[in-house]
């Protein structure tokens, strides 16, 4: 008898919960037409607890490349769960001599922790001021939305880091390769930045730009 | 001829207020896809003011349960012309004796208004301060957002009270439901709250949890 | 000993929670200078329940007046612990034949519930439709944030009201208060509402308005 | 050699980029159901550099009407890659005489810049003070948001403006066909704003209203 | 000459760098009031890269205590260049046998990242539904806002984890110290958790409680 | 009689409106600390129109220097009444061929506006697409938030455009200051941008960069 009761509850409250529920979460369907706030949402039949986990990080990126570096992302193009939640991460690896070169995220700040090595990590505000600190396992640094930043590998090891971001699609634009590695005319290159056009032929020809 | 004028400004100004109505409202489409701000826009040309009124509230919910309470809410799932307007509101019923057990509201503050007998409400902050008042007809209380909460009738005559939300789906997880009406383990719901296996798997059985 | 223990769990998670607490609310402090996000938080320490609670729309307001309508607002300003919440409410009574004027929230949007006697409300939107509904008690209606809007008593006896706002401080603007109880020149309104002189000057005559 | 290296870059960072590109901007494609947070997004593969220009406000517009005034939006719906950008802009022609009415943007703060001619504008606050300021070529004139306002060419030539909103799609009511250019009945328009019947027909009549 | 020129630029365009800088970031200042948004900003002449370091997790918290778990956070009152960015995070060590109870974080959603051991970790939603994953080392989780989730060390070492927050205060509610470790009287923690009298007495004993 | 009657109304709803008040604007206060939601609010009775009004863009910068070019912001800095409304601007001056170098407004998306001239302008996605185009006297262009853009004289004569942003304080980070007019040490520099010593410290020498 007191279990008939509890049924009453169950169908009562559990039509608020149910669809309540589209609040909680909006998992990404990469499929559907996006929207200014993120991706559209998988229905909720159909997620699953692997919606919200990723064992994509685990293993080290490649970092035989020219910058002995390798990002990571887990942003919500990765991980679905994380869409619409203002929330991402991704995992950096610099070997020795490693470089995450000079970059901006338009949509996010940054909280970087080290989990292993010493990196040296810098941002330069609006008001050109640097801000530059060499980092140990267990440290952290903020860079705040927008601003200029990069990371050095200042050890004679690997480091290993994950920067988190407040934002789930945080965007990342490499300067150098918003310079020289497209089809920006030169010339404007040139009357923009203040380098020379021997030093933009040069970069452009290394990072594959055109004209 | 004066006429022949205005409809001049007819014809210029209402190019802007029919774009411009996109912003106005978004009434739930609840069968296209959601985006993280909430459901897809019904045609604008479709909408009446019938999505901007519910008539649904006007009776009082069935008592006729072991909490002797009943919540009706009328969130953007339910009145839709309340989609991405930042609030909603539910009904609240509660006989002699009911109970809204300990519950958050993961996306949305609460404001409660007593409209009819009396009810000892109170949360519990972050903090771990507990503040809790006793209510009467006319009376409001602020729940913030995602702190735990409670109503009990504090009366002998059946109470009626309406919570409004900062959000159009605050959403609703009553903790007995999350813990005891679903297959989370009984060993794991032990291990996090620290109640004895005999008190687990009895709530589990009331509240057809299983594991 | 397992209390000594039991002690180091609190003295190691209340350092969080006791942190953490300044995001749960933010109790006005209407002394402070103002935010563009809202009043200056109170000290945590010296908030109480009853900075959560509000008493003064137990009683219905004095409608007296040539409106015959009142309106009591539980804005920030009054109920201090909305604000930052996103939310508030205001309570209506309108006498027989009584009128809540044509008006704005410019911030925030609109959610009425009528809890005695019958209310013709409406808005028009930015598209110039009409939406008009005749509500009984339990009733809701959606007003958009920043149309124009209205309610009228349509019935024989007190109706009473409330109003929920998707803001703590949502604001008021009062179409004839706007254009005819202040200092705007009569000239001014005439050239930008197309009303005639006469109408103006009888107007700002009746409501106390200047120029 | 190098070249090679310089590849194994490109292949590893722009994966990143690539998903992370869907934040930076969302063109709006406006034949795709709308959500609350603006339009859906057109596939990035289709957007030019023609979705973010408008060459449709270089010339003015046609003023040849009973306020002698025109204005032309350039909001997200005829400027595409303002779609979720928060932001939007409008041209005013006011030829001599000209008036743009009493009006608010329900959804957004405007910013007007002059550059050409002058004109007097104002605004009335929830306080129901006023801000009148005459104002010349290159003078800025704020208007929070909702608040109503006007704007009037004084001076003996075409005045030229640019209005700016804090929202892509700021909404546009203007006071006069809120009230006398739709079906919104004589007598709730004479209830609700104390005009008398006469001037409430008459205006109806020059703004084809009806009811 | 050149030089001269420059410092024209430098003049001319640092008057806008300096009085823009004011957005970059908002360093908190934990002894002025508080505002809804987060602390008051230290002026920026004497912000310092420290603001925006923290090497306070470098070392694993204390957990030889009950839970067999430490939990150390660095949120906007620890890691002062967190304020307003949206952003923080949490050290989480897990000695063998370790586990977070059940809570919530009311303003944030949460990604945790392991990075040491193997960790059993869930969070049930609005609409009653149960996820729950094993990670390893590497291994991501998303908690959506508001929802009550654990962590519980499921292997024979200590784990670590970092805890992302989509804010840079999310606060902390724990379960059981919300209802057995301050005053709520424990009627009503009975008659809102349908615990029994033995049960709620026992856990207030051990947990501090009082009534 | 009946004007005893209005003051009721006067004095029952200034009630509310002198409350609400504070949400309309908040006029920023420079000498009070900063909040992340923007700068203090001065005390609404010493609020005037010109805090909500500038003439200081009525006439050209100076573009007497090296890039022939000014940039004269009106942020909330500098006019006052736009703090907390998520609006701004800044007048652009290009000689014949001056040119705003690359740079980023961290803060918020950009709309440009020509008023006179030609001006080549673009900027370079997340994606590191890039949108160019050449604007004439009227048109517009989208720079969304974040992403590197630049703004060039194409004509024989001076250009002037106003650039209104999506944020009260939108920030300015111009490239070739944040890497070669402060201390960021040469090394750091030419790792992080790959450019070479000499190119590196030529330009630290012309815009007074040390390290």
């Amino acid at each position: 008898m007191k279990m008939t009761h509890i049924f009453f509850i169950i169908c009562t409250l559990f039509i608020i919960s149910t669809h309540a529920a589209v609040q909680d979460f909006c998992v990404a369907d990469l499929k559907a037409p996006e929207s200014p706030a993120g991706y559209a949402c998988k229905p909720e039949t159909i997620v699953t607890v692997d919606d919200f986990v990723s064992t994509s990080l685990r293993f080290s990126g490649n970092t035989s490349n020219i910058i002995k570096a390798a990002v990571s992302p887990a942003f919500a193009a990765q991980l679905l769960g994380l869409n619409g939640l203002g929330l991402s991460i991704a995992r950096l690896d610099l070997a020795p001599g490693g470089v995450v070169p000079m970059h901006t995220h338009p949509g996010g700040s940054e909280l970087l922790l080290v989990i292993q090595g010493t990196i040296t990590a810098g941002f330069i505000s609006s008001a050109n001021s640097v801000y530059v600190k060499t980092l140990k396992k267990g440290d952290l640094m903020v860079f705040p939305q927008g601003l200029l930043h990069f990371q050095v590998n200042a050890g004679g090891v690997t480091a290993v880091a994950f920067a988190s971001f407040s934002s789930a699609s945080p965007g990342l634009q490499i300067l150098d390769f918003a310079l020289f590695a497209n089809n920006l005319p030169s010339k404007l290159v040139e009357t923009t930045t203040f380098l020379d056009d021997a030093t933009v032929k040069a970069l452009k020809g290394v990072l594959g730009g055109t004209g």
